[in-house]
């Protein structure tokens, strides 16, 4: 049980975190943290958590991770189903205390017909800077695929293991230094999922996308981890 | 004797460090460091002490840290009271350092009616950008009680222990990424005492919700860690 | 073969992370990540896929390196050719799909007149901020050397070997920090060259440049390390 | 001699990648990399040649350094003079070449009545904000005590000294981000001897405070960490 709790947890902290700050401090004008600050914020909650409680599930947090370790060899089927479920339901607690938190202040109000609103990702109109479903889709796949080679490629048993949550924590920083203004970033369909109940509108049909596309993009990720980059020997 | 003098400096660095940077630093127009440069600062004046004299105090830096290592079942009730006075003796100093080197600039003045003054902590009418107590109270505790997850859980036997002073350091830079505009950020009733010392008027009066808000949630964090995460085997 | 497979990936992603970064996000008004993001995103790949992939190819994305890694005895002869290659063609592909996903803005086109299009290197009327080609060949040539000799003394047998993927990481941030204003930074020729191919124009006839001076640079901090700093017993 | 061709090209580094990145890419208007930026580069010079020469000549870059080392028991007093000269010729060699490339902008000029001319450091009339001597000499000496404690501090027999060049590196950074707009900081005299050379004008008859605070900070540092903080046993 300790596993799931350490992915709820984990999962709770990285939408907290990453789409707090981007709700609290992003957009001040002069003193702001803006897109950069947004992306060390996410990559923080990753990096942060893999050293706290990465020994005891494995730091996912993350639907399409599970996914592409299960792709990559290194995670049991079984366990796909209550991984995800401690994710998403993490994420929703998470987006639930911002919503409360947000609401403390006079002029918080959410407008879902513009992008990026209560942190939600988007395409096309809900794009933050105008990319359409295609770029999105693209974006999404290939920041994804790359995201599970890094976490495969610096967990192997032949890489330096213990700098894997720098690593990987980092890897999710520069993956939004690349895609905020394309789709506010996801590759994570817990975390679009938490804030798209949240912000409603046209962001809830668009939620397919941060599913389909950061999953599918991580099992392509693991097999070409496993299959045209892992040492052979890997094997024996 | 010597870990309560690795308290003193390390909190006098964390508080001259990171308050420094704030009040010199900030706002300057264009070239300023913004909210980012202070979280980033922040965080490595723990990142640099929990490296410099983490072997000799354990680094806490912070009341609140005190406070939750003992709710976490690893740090002995009688050391709480010489651990915290050091710490806020420790920022007092600093406070007043950075008051002497503040005034060396002509244009330097207190004006404790303004949220963020001397870089203090505040809610309602001295929240940098006007959030409610409760929202104050809530953001505090919440990242007062992942901060602590991330201590227990960085430090704990079963992780990769020489790397919790990046986990933490930056976990600290991470909460202030998020929390800047609604409390100014303390998570720490040590650094919040020296600050409003010296800053004065209201800031004295809100002063009981930096320490009781933080001490809560570190509590709460080191139980969540101690019941609901840590591994079995830690007990054996 | 992986080795080769790991050099294309890494490739690809110091490109699509390094450039894409600065065609997508750099440039907001107000929320955009600016020159230092640029550089953070730059470095993070090199620090991703140095910890991802660097224990199957030596981790070098970058034909100067290849060469400066000869220059200091650390690499075969032989494997020039084929790891520039795979570095050549896994920019390209990166390029490819970055413009591709570029053109999914309305907004989208290539200004070839104008320094930085497409984020190609250039000197002279494409230096972004108007410095020479004298100047321009000296801030490639110095920053290549150093970036060898960070490389070569971070892995010698002597240091902390395990920390040279932050090392090496945050060295390439580092230099672009200092000079994309001068050259919109390359140190590699593989990156310059991708670019340059879909932008066109002027950048075509510029690129010795960025051929010449970091693989000449590279050689020459390839040397330095070799001969007036690495210890004697190396070559026990 | 390889420990003094290590302190000379450390200190060429320090001194062109942090007083580079300040004179070619902070005030770029909208895309410029700031103080923030500034501070992450002398941080990144440090951190990248501890790792690369630092098992040299252990990484001093610093007259201050040298001395502070020597006040804390790590360093022999016969090494002072080489160190010393090592870093002072490095760090002018640096400051040339800089000038050399800044030359070829048709813009380039220095103006030497203006704070932070080709990235001197100054006080009073020369201080980038308006500080008094006595503030600059305060920052200055605080900070490079500091700047001792955590070097003495990360690199104690008990700490896990693998990670000095992190905590010493970003310990830095931290310095810059609190005291550019002081002093444009120093706490390094090599390093404000090259560019005063440079600027000339003023800065020359204010060099005095750039060598004294940060020497006596330092000594106060060594004598701080070796009386106060370390444990008795490194007597054993």
């Amino acid at each position: 049980m300790k596993k799931y709790a350490a992915e709820f947890f984990g999962t709770f902290w990285l939408v907290f975190g990453g789409c707090g700050s981007a709700i609290f401090a992003a957009g001040i004008p002069e003193l702001g943290i803006g897109y950069a600050g947004v992306s060390l914020a996410f990559g923080l909650t990753v990096l942060t958590m893999a050293y706290a409680v990465g020994h005891i599930s494995g730091g996912h947090f993350n639907p399409a991770v599970s996914f592409g370790l299960f792709a990559g060899g290194r995670f049991d089927a079984k366990e796909l189903a209550p991984y995800i479920i401690s994710q998403v339901l993490g994420g929703i607690a998470a987006a639930g205390l911002l919503y409360l938190i947000a609401s403390g202040n006079a002029s918080f109000a959410i407008d879902n017909t513009k992008a990026g609103a209560f942190a939600a990702n988007g395409y096309g109109n809900l794009s933050p800077h105008g990319y359409s479903m295609m770029s999105a889709f693209l974006i999404e796949f290939v920041l994804t695929a790359f995201f599970l080679i890094i976490i495969l490629g610096a967990t192997d048993k032949f890489a330096n293991g213990k700098f894997a949550g720098i690593a990987i924590g980092l890897g999710l920083t520069l993956i939004h230094l690349i895609s905020i203004p394309i789709t506010n970033t996801s590759v994570n369909p817990a975390r679009s999922t938490s804030q798209a109940i949240f912000a409603g509108g046209e962001f809830i049909p668009q939620l397919w996308l941060f599913w389909l596309a950061p999953i599918a993009g991580a099992i392509v990720g693991g097999l070409i981890y496993k299959f045209l980059l892992q040492k052979d020997e890997n094997l024996a």
